[in-house]
């Protein structure tokens, strides 16, 4: 049994969903586990994580728009420190979570066939986000 | 230090909240860990996992009612391909998260005296679902 | 490679968001791990755990108002066993969730330099919480 650790590193130019999966699962090839579990951890508040349909790019558009009517940018929020778009990306980020542990069985990730990873960045000016990734297994 | 694999299968014959704490409970037994991680990952964007209070039904009832809330079947989406239910899936799967990972001691989950674990079924028609479960302690 | 596991007790006086990386941080220090996962679940349908930013207060004020206007207090539900905040508890832990997976490396905790773990407690009378912790690594 053994670990693995590593950042991942990802730029976001727009805001809304970038996939990683690829990044990620690159990453786990590297490792030469074929038993174990992954997490991902974003290190942010105004950037979440989360699994999605990878096949119709129109799933990640009609995602974004959800969020945005859900916790909305003109709500009278006390914390605007960075603009308009500061705290409604704190509830995009409550609202999606920060974090997944994926298991990975004959050395690849148990994800289902239409499943994407995805950073979900929510500020619009561009970022770089930290992801940290952990194996644990065999 | 050891690990368990495998694919729980769930038939859903209509929407809403279905328990699976004891099929995954039974699983558990099965390993004869004492200490330990129990992570469950649903393979699909269309059905999630949750915990629930398991005592009243009314609970998974209003529950459903607020994620159609939440997530309503008319709001203009561009993804329909597969219906009126497809997107609203996509986002009610979003909302409650495709993953759960679990403590084990003493050879129990640490589930609170009140807590079930629930997949979530979003679409309308009856699906078969697969969730990852994967144990790793001694 | 070992494993750690304790339950944690918090208080909660008031309803919101209660910081307890402090607590969490100094219980993984004492068990002197250098690489791990931490994993923390919290024992119960009506209060959450989440990742915030931990800079401004007014966030976790925001945060609060938000999950009351998303899953309000009157709403005609079927469970009202406990009182009006009774079901509107077990939306926002449903929105939130009850379970938080960290990676640990450097012996520290993986998180961003804004971000604290609160405990979410959603019901109106103060309570006693459990938030049980599992650490594996080496």
């Amino acid at each position: 049994m053994r670990q693995a650790a590593q950042t991942l590193e990802i730029a976001t130019p727009r805001p809304g969903l970038h996939e990683i999966t690829r990044e990620v699962a690159a990453w786990i090839a590297d490792q030469g586990f074929s038993t174990g579990l992954l997490t991902l951890f974003c290190r942010h508040t105004s950037a979440s994580l989360l699994i999605q349909e990878n096949a119709d790019p129109d799933v990640a558009r009609d995602l974004e728009d959800w969020a945005a009517t859900i916790a909305p940018e003109s709500a009278g929020y006390r914390h605007q420190d960075e603009g308009p778009d500061d705290m409604p990306a704190h509830l995009r980020a409550a609202l999606t979570g920060v974090q997944l542990s994926i298991p990975l069985t004959g050395g690849r990730l148990a994800l289902g066939t239409w499943q994407g990873i995805y950073l979900f960045e929510h500020r619009a000016r561009p970022h770089r986000r930290e992801v940290a990734m952990h194996l644990i297994g065999e």
